[in-house]
């Protein structure tokens, strides 16, 4: 309610700031029994990290991730995992500018008018790098899903006015990690490239969307109404810094369907198992998933923080002043937020899975039901 | 989490099917002191309610709210506002052909496959009759906004491929009610109007969208990362039936834009407070109000309910059929969902306003912090 | 948050005040699949009825309830079951001395103090009328408990200090609806019936205990810290109005015992299951079942509306004065409490019973993880 | 719901093992602008931890608490505080016996039920050394409320059956820290002392009782119903380890009061403002403050952890067996419990305030209400 928690069986909490000593986050509701280690998560850490390629901020943070609970030789242990990741190259000095001169549509004055005091260092609590700890968690929820046959899996679709083609889902996750935009279509990344080097070069910046896409989601999860797939999907969505619209199925594109052309017909599979003959519900219907590929797409708008001279005012002096951020920052965002979008598609996945009876809330070595009376020797035993 | 509640503070939880007895709402966490009686509600459930012009369904609800609980004497008194709505007009026969054969992209069969049983009469809790209850909570929270001179407003903006130009708030607050499109821009709705009868006579339907403004959102209200402004929104928006996209401010076309064409400077308004030049942010800055105006888009798909023949399967037959669905259906969603739109964009801004602490979530009669070591004497007495 | 819903998964959500003219509760996540009329709920409402008997108050309300949702040709559906009861002998007019002068140690002025307004008609929200809408969400909760084999109890252990001596399960179940102070030791209920009588000729009221028990609990149910299983009854049983003591176990005893003696050792039982000698721990320990017998006990204050005349003020007039209550109030509260508690116990119980994976959160007449790629015909089938 | 959360507007998170890495805490919804240091946090942690006397567990943790996030030039940034205490002495060795044979009535059997593994090092998450974290988060809560005039206290008031007399708030302030036992009546703590090194001795432990109160509570604080002070109250003491039973004003003994015994009449003060004469309710009338101090009891029982030989089952070899707990462990858990209860009834006391408006949930430096249209000069201005 306070903002720093998403989930409800699968509770995240997290806490951090850009130029702080650490970004921490809890992972409250992971069952007992997933084989877990520091290497599992760092794997996505890496992917979201800044410093990776010449299109991302050159800030040098190795992020590592430490586990202090919840893990006992190598399996999680059904209580709270506790992660650690350090701020190591944190750099003030160049926010000074700023201190009572907010940036142009950052959150800096806004945060200001909430808190009543400017943590101007990185933007603080309102940077990005917030989202190493929602990385970090969803690494744990994709394992999890995993073990359950959930795969899934982003690109980056779009980046000012290039456009990537329509993809297979083995398309995706064949490419997409196979250059530094994370375009699964090589062609188009190549443009993209060029695109954000251009704007890199003028000062100035881009924005882009992000392609998401999970299969293997059984059918029958979700919940009616306000915590619907698409509601819960949304939430977590529109959470991702600089989101600016999410869309799921034909999206916005719906508006210029008709019912007859966008409703996808019942037919039997081979196993006279009704399915629907395609898959514009984009695999939910009433909120609840069909069984079909859950797919979707994120906006993120332009970083706002740009080497371009500004227009903002100084609240202390009283004078309206041109200012360039000098710190550093990324060119364009998504293709660092490929594993941010996946990591909060997932965190909902997970908590859905949960919420719906598929994983037992306390161990993965069971399924519900066959436990009533039984107690559990150690698997420290073997 | 199980669906039926939305909100935090001002709390709204809600139960009934299509063609149950009645539908119900109970709000929690309404303040003491709103003047506050059944024709308040009223007013926006005339406004949704089937039958009310040539191109929504012909079902005969006349909606009528009842106030059970938590209002005496004309005002609310602080504990839970129980209200009911009857449901008059279920004639369930027409749907006997899908009890055991779903219709295309329904919530039929994805309901089915979570329950294990058919709801059959109208989708029952997968209807979008359900909205009524959001409306009448939704009318509360408009109640208590405008005393704190907040103002919200809703329009169809486009239906098909017609589209309607950019209106201002003040357009849309005068026209939007004045044609059964919902469209403040008069020649648009007729062509709007001569669409949807066209797919109407052709047995089939369209999607559309609505746009959304609210005006006089303090600033510095929200909470950073999962419970942003924008986030709740997205949750909000996302839970309306058929909603398939989600934008704010920009939205979807963000993409395209630079960080410098879509920042929007800062410079001291004529008070010498700070003030954003422009308003491409959509009134929110890392989540948090800047104080601008708020607004945005939902995109909702064409009805799913339509009169031509449509392929699907009887599960307990094993054939595959055509089937009409000759119920009573809109041939168009956003008309009716206007008032929807507003009551979720009301109902998450006064949750906010009451955790920023802009409301007493006590009484609205005092503002907060005057009143620790009194207590207050009846408002029976005058 | 606000006082009006308890539960997670089974989440209960109520409206109503002493004199408004209808309570209600919303009984949202009760799976789908499980046999529920209104007569199941009755039969507990009855034994929470006023006017029962010669101690408890004469208030004629017939109690009946109204199933509004939720519930289709005898099942429930798996969404919100809305149930409405009627207020039909509310009689204000006797606190009319009361609107500016609160009662003594009731929650006249407390109520006042926090929301600003008088809401006089038999107390409002905080009479105990409230827990009529908790016994009707209590009724389905014991029904869903014991399709999974838990059964609960309670009856009347102490009033004033007449105290029943130590009672089986078997002993509690069988007697405590014999006579009307729900005590299930039939002499001690004669004295119980004795001193409740000789205060009420007084005019005065006398407190009392309530003990509970549940049996067929399974193990490893609960969750550590702060949603303990004793944690969320402690909550539940101190929401009982009237309360002012929760234990279970030994209680308030365990002070005076070594660790030696409340210790139960560990034994195998016949089919060679670790299973605790004794039950000192009453069915609880880390905070998580063990599968024995959960029991406790619940102290309820004597009423505090009382025909005895006692000191008040009145805060328009500026008096001090002397007032006698002659609404119509029970003498005692446990009598008419079992019913309370042991609704509060069968809520608590059924959510952890949801939260531990023990039932399916969509439907009761399949085992989680069986259907995750089945479709479910309708039970309307058959 | 996972049992690692508590608290609503300011929440509390944790995580740690007794023998994990480290314990850490994470504090969601404290205000921006209160003066926060590390020291501040670490009186209270040194009232609680391992080694202070001869009557507590010889474990050697200094407890030094590091804050990782969300402080500012040493005030709070109203962004969540994250906090880390390392765990520095844990031996796993003597616990060896019991990976496959559960401690008698310790969570040893009851967590590798529920979670189907065992965290056998220290008794893992449900040790009594996750306290360390909330008496952190408690500390925070106590500066909160002190700066709105809120104070609190509690201390021992009975080991075995040896009992403190009836003490005031300022002895008990003023001399409850004076001894190891940490009861305010120093004659009684002498006999105390007696008791535990006597038990101690025998290879076994006692239990007993915390008193505690709460002054300057405002009145009108609290939800009706399942959110009552007493509700939360409850849920907070029975997450304390050990607890048995919870009391509140009279407590346990209310059930031998008549209601004319035990109401508490209404009279005027020298202001013209009512207050209650006499304080049985406890400060809390309905579920609501009245402003009248909120006292009550906790009963912890007799640590399980003793060096007493007693019985178990070795699940692994099928054999029972006689065992000694020969890790560090109290004799006694009040003496530690007292900064513990102290921290519960803190984070509870805040959660209302913020709840009831009385606390800006954004900042302290200013009162709800005046800052609509202001945007906050940062802090570091100065």
């Amino acid at each position: 309610m306070n903002g720093n928690s998403f989930g409800h069986l699968f509770q995240v909490t997290t806490f951090g700031e850009s130029h702080g000593e650490a970004m921490g986050v809890t992972v409250s509701g992971c069952p007992a029994g997933i084989e877990l280690s520091e290497e599992d998560i760092q794997a996505d850490l890496d992917r979201r990290k800044p410093g990776q390629s010449m299109i991302s901020t050159s800030r040098g943070e190795p992020d590592d991730v430490s586990i202090k609970s919840g893990v006992q030789d190598g399996y999680t242990t059904g209580t709270p995992i506790g992660m650690i990741i350090q701020n190591k190259d944190a750099r003030s000095g160049k926010y000074e500018p700023f201190i009572t001169a907010p940036r142009p549509s950052h959150g800096d004055f806004t945060y200001s008018a909430k808190f009543g005091t400017r943590n101007w260092g990185g933007g603080g609590r309102s940077s990005a790098r917030e989202t190493v700890n929602w990385v970090a968690a969803g690494a744990i929820a994709k394992k999890l899903l995993a073990q359950e046959g959930v795969e899934l899996k982003a690109h980056v679709n779009q980046i000012g006015d290039v456009e990537a083609p329509e993809l297979s889902f083995e398309q995706i996750k064949a490419h997409s990690e196979e250059n530094d935009v994370r375009c699964a279509h090589p062609e188009t990344a190549v443009e993209m490239q060029e695109l954000i080097e251009q704007y890199q070069e003028e000062g100035d910046s881009i924005g882009g969307s992000i392609y998401f896409e999970a299969r293997g989601v059984p059918r029958g999860l979700g919940a009616p109404r306000f915590d619907s797939v698409e509601s819960r999907l949304g939430q977590a969505m529109m959470s991702v810094p600089a989101t600016t619209a999410f869309e799921f199925g034909l999206g916005k594109d719906a508006r210029e369907y008709t019912g007859y052309e966008r409703n996808d017909h019942w037919e039997f599979n081979d196993d006279g198992d009704p399915v629907p003959a395609e898959n514009d519900h984009g695999g939910l219907q009433g909120g609840i998933t069909s069984g079909e590929p859950i797919y979707g797409e994120v906006t993120l708008h332009a970083p706002t923080s740009i080497p371009k001279s500004q227009q903002t005012v100084d609240w202390e002096t009283g004078e309206e002043k041109e200012e360039k951020v000098i710190g550093r920052h990324d060119p364009v965002l998504p293709p660092r937020g490929v594993p941010v979008v996946e990591a909060m598609l997932a965190l909902t996945l997970v908590d859905f899975m949960l919420l719906g009876g598929r994983i037992n809330p306390d161990r993965v070595d069971d399924r519900p039901g066959e436990y009533d009376t039984e107690y559990h020797p150690s698997r420290n035993d073997n």
